[in-house]
């Protein structure tokens, strides 16, 4: 019997290990829509926003998994399944990459090589209070935006479920 | 509440994606013995030992992530969580860390990598009937082996248990 | 006896595989005046702005390396030191952290991930018709912007040698 | 004009940063030979057995490339090309997926996950007093073993030139 991800959708949440409190509170609702949502989440496990998101779910009985730069004791109190990497930033790469959609809170320069990377996949990215970047040709990303962390989770899992 | 790992344990698996029918059969019965054990096993996700060793997992209701090199579509039937990681064979590294300790079976050149990775971090390291390294100087590696899959899991959970 | 980098400095320089004319030819003159300014370069090794720049400096007889995804196969013939890296998009991280300065030429998706990692590092980073990135408080970068590439050499060598 | 490759072979040096003083030597003089015949030299960049390569090669003219885990403050002041990876261990995969054909010297576990890379890849790898890794069904590697620093840079040029 597979639980994930028959039953689950995994999304990717990305942002500042020292956010705005304002941010904070969004990456906590956003872990808590999430939980409710049944959606499994994965990211980088450290303070923060990540540390809001883990501790959302977790008051919903949901799960989140944290990639670690080195070691599980760089993990937020609140990941359930912490993972080290030993990939130090190039765990970037892999928290993108583990999602079927992102959701970006607020920005740091971490979140921006993130933001990249999600982008270049071709996977859903919303932007919830995020970097806004602006291409050459004056094209602006993410072309998804959400205004509360209620509307992040219900269009990124219908972003999802439009793909084929 | 933390789920992980204040009641898990987080054990790597690594070997072969193309192993004989006795390496196949040795991982089965590790998967088996892992999830009777109360472990979460983490291991590359594809085929072979990989598939095996999820495989034993979900007979007994345990949970397996499996860290694919690119796509979920790697993944094999029986992994619980599957994880694209974008990162190819650098995944090596990631199969080794996440886990507290590191089981071998059988062997192919990509098993071999991990290996060193493993021994290098100097976590418990365990073997069942896989690669056989010697040093310059002699000395032989992995220094702990199993001649069954129960005794490989008693082993490696009895060595986590005694790090400080 | 050490040449490098003694004599020669080490620009990382990043951009797109399909930029536009004006991009390509920003790029060319880009990778001239590294040469000039007896700089190496260092970038990704593949086609469009990697193809312009390694071009440029090849005509003034610079040294260019690129760092290629999989194989030298997929290396611009202008290429001097073509390495395989085997870590796919993962180069981006040692593209940008293998210079001491960043110029920034046009953007697709991949040079916003590099950007952002070229940001966190802390270096001289300087925008040449590129991304621009505007963080929530509203604040923008690369702070640092050229309107011609003799502009961007000039200045982010400048910057590099102000560092202790 | 292309000066790499045509001219010149990469050849990746792989070996402990604490060697014996024998191992010590025989990568000298392994360094040494590679830039008598006109090779470029890939390696991890650090001390022992690396800086042992770049300094034989430093000693006739020769070209040295140093991979370092962070900084080029780690590299040993024989590397003549110093290049901050920012990609800690996993900084193992390009180190010998960058050189046509590997020599290993002596052994640490890094070493080791070096070996099981290069062993993978399918290029020519020779071992001089390094590593002797058995696998399952009682098979050994590297196959190919050098007595001198000399027949090792012999061997692996010759293996790299058969190729197709």
């Amino acid at each position: 019997m597979k639980y994930f991800p028959d039953t689950k959708r995994i999304i990717s949440v990305i942002g500042s290990s020292q956010p705005s409190e304002k941010e904070y509170n969004l990456a906590l609702e956003a872990g808590r829509q999430l939980a409710l949502q049944d959606c499994l989440i994965v990211c980088g496990g450290r303070g923060g926003v990540m540390e809001a998101v883990c501790r959302g779910a977790s008051q919903e009985g949901g799960i989140s998994i944290g990639f670690l730069p080195y070691s599980v004791e760089e993990a937020n109190p609140y990941v359930t399944i912490p993972l080290a990497t030993g990939l130090g930033e190039a765990r970037n790469l892999l928290v993108v990459n583990s999602g079927e959609g992102v959701i970006s809170i607020g920005g740091a320069f971490g979140t921006l090589s993130e933001l990249g990377f999600a982008l270049k996949s071709g996977k859903p990215v919303i932007g919830l209070g995020t970097w806004q970047v602006k291409d050459p040709r004056g094209q602006v990303f993410p072309a998804m935006i959400a205004d509360s962390p209620e509307e992040a989770v219900k269009k990124i899992i219908a972003a999802i479920s439009r793909k084929p």
